[in-house]
């Protein structure tokens, strides 16, 4: 059982999320949910970008973008993009990457989730910096794509996030945005 | 003179910006610019959000998107992306939204930037949110697109915000992350 600095992983889960109606689907990757979750990975020290989805054709499409500016042209023209990039790494679900983690650091992660609606297994903000500062344990942060993680998720994470409350009650911040405030309040100077 | 409650107002600007090569260029708007920002400015009650460009086909662009979730189909799709959108004005400069906020409070805004870089004329988050909090003047909070706002703009503003640090050297996240992060700081609960 081994600890290590940089102890807090995120993923942006495309299976199971729900749909607008409720129902529980796949969701497609899109290029600027790499780009724009990997530059703030990137800016705030975080380990491993994960992006979780079960179809092998877009893991194919992962890679293609990602090796265009690991290795492609994007490399030489945009390296600071390449350096964010380097951070990605596909799975095929959210257990491929507690997996991984535990392979990696010979633990298993706190398992925190994120949500636009309040959730019964509230951590705070604060003590989930104080846990993430103090190297308490790897913790896996997770993120939904289209109307957000589906309820098997949320219910067998170990805690939630409190949703993001500007000072307003709507409640509907791209996924983008939602990363980079979450990590700006667990990780920012 | 009259002041209102709503006192904070962001402006995107696409010209003078900057290119990778340090020239004063106009960017081009994007879909994403517009969704994303507008959602953040949202959530944080952000009185007006902003569309800076000279060029009339780009009003038509933007003018068309918005069209499309504020009246069109959208608009039923999705009613809380309308109530997002409702938010963008388009204008033809940086002046041009100056003398807006002016006709509209009475007043003319604190000018506020944004940088990934150190300037000299800066102001610290909390004495910023002090001044919104006290609705000391509106204020009109600038963000660049391409690599930046052009110096002539930095060099007249009222004053800068400092670039966002995670706990790294890396400076580079987008303008839609950079938007929320900043939100979160000055309007956050």
């Amino acid at each position: 059982m081994k600890q290590q600095s940089g102890c807090l992983d995120i993923v942006l889960l495309h299976h199971p999320v729900t749909n607008k109606s409720g129902e529980t689907i796949g969701s497609a990757v899109t290029n600027l949910d790499l780009h724009d979750i990997a530059r703030a990975a990137r800016t705030y020290g975080v380990n491993n970008y994960y992006v979780a989805t079960p179809y092998e054709d877009q893991h194919e499409l992962i890679n293609e973008i990602v090796d265009h500016w690991l290795n492609g042209y994007g490399a030489r023209y945009n390296p600071a993009r390449k350096e964010a990039l380097s951070l990605i790494r596909t799975a095929e679900s959210l257990d491929a990457v507690i997996e991984d983690i535990g392979a990696r650091t010979g633990m298993s992660p706190l398992v925190v989730t994120t949500s636009a609606k309040k959730q019964k297994n509230e951590v705070r903000y604060e003590d989930l910096k104080h846990h993430i500062e103090n190297n308490l344990s790897p913790v896996l942060l997770l993120f939904g794509t289209a109307h957000g993680i589906a309820a098997e998720i949320m219910e067998n994470a170990d805690a939630t996030l409190p949703p993001i409350c500007g000072n307003s009650t709507y409640n509907h911040l791209s996924v983008r945005s939602a990363v980079s405030i979450i990590l700006d309040r667990l990780l920012g100077m």
